[in-house]
């Protein structure tokens, strides 16, 4: 199978690119980094990476930019961060990205824990969370040729402790229970899921 | 109490509107109509609204447009219309809002069963109510000064019959469900909460 990793320099990306890469053809894609690059807040530059992919089986997002920071600071302009990043970044890929994927693909989305149980600072992230998982479940229905869509749900991540502050009383998700829920999505059959970790 | 109602003259905000003046006051608000105007895709109309209303207890907001139609023409631009719209629109509202509310007021959006329950050619919606739904949960616990929030989400509505050729067996929510699902929002104690209706 041939799957693609959109965000693969990342925490998450590069696990998942090496976890998949023992069985599978793996092609990592970064914003800045690696052969293929792609600015998500940008169709055009989606549009061009999926020229330059070629057909594959399976799309994975753990790219989503949000604005983390006080209320205080919210404002439309904020706002947009993860409008442009998490939300609209993620759709487009799967908007531009049916008309290249194999019959019977799969697109992986990111989401998080912040979409039903808020913290402080994280507002923004649990909206474009949210609207993703919405969308999820609206694609689903509407995508063609046997190709799927799920998001994947984690919490805050054993190997992103920066983070540890902000989810007090939050248990670590584990970098396994991470791979097994793209696991779930990219080699089950399930399609309009929001994949819950921890 | 002091009850703000944008999207005064559409169906529901006008019901709503009735209903509630026969014991507060309430200020209508419209995007063509009315004596206080708003085009809530906009952050400095919102801001000039806000500035005339003066203090206020409650806002409720029954405006939020959205993208209706097939999956083939949905493009980033095309759904910009619920992200700028429904989306935006009610996040702005709350945003911008949270300035001139009353201590203690209380802000009531709108989203849609859709959310959870997809039909297709409404996938922008599914995205949008969704955002509206996450943002819900993340500004009830950074909002200060007693204010609180929630989202009222009903199916199909009674009084729009050209919808129902769009949910298939979905019982339409009577006026009366609707009216009761905004007055457990404005009335009640509750914040941070999705009210499904049907």
């Amino acid at each position: 199978m041939k799957i693609v990793i959109v965000g693969a320099y990342g925490t998450m990306g590069s696990y998942l690119a090496n976890a998949f890469e023992k069985e599978h053809e793996v092609v990592r894609v970064g914003r800045q980094s690696g052969n293929i690059q792609v600015d998500i807040t940008s169709p055009e530059s989606i549009e061009a990476m999926y020229k330059k992919l070629g057909a594959f089986d399976a799309l994975i997002c753990t790219a989503g930019p949000t604005y983390v920071g006080p209320w205080k600071n919210l404002t439309d302009a904020t706002f947009r961060k993860g409008v442009d990043g998490k939300m609209m970044g993620q759709i487009n890929l799967v908007l531009i990205g049916q008309h290249y994927i194999n019959p019977k693909g799969s697109f992986t989305l990111i989401t998080g824990a912040v979409t039903h149980e808020p913290q402080r600072n994280f507002a923004n992230a649990s909206a474009a969370n949210a609207a993703v998982e919405g969308f999820v479940k609206g694609a689903a229905i509407e995508l063609e040729k046997g190709i799927r869509i799920n998001a994947v749900s984690p919490g805050v991540i054993e190997n992103s402790p920066q983070y540890f502050p902000f989810f007090p009383g939050e248990v670590p998700v584990t970098m396994q229970q991470l791979e097994y829920g793209f696991r779930k999505s990219v080699f089950g059959a399930n399609t309009g899921q929001v994949i819950r970790l921890g």
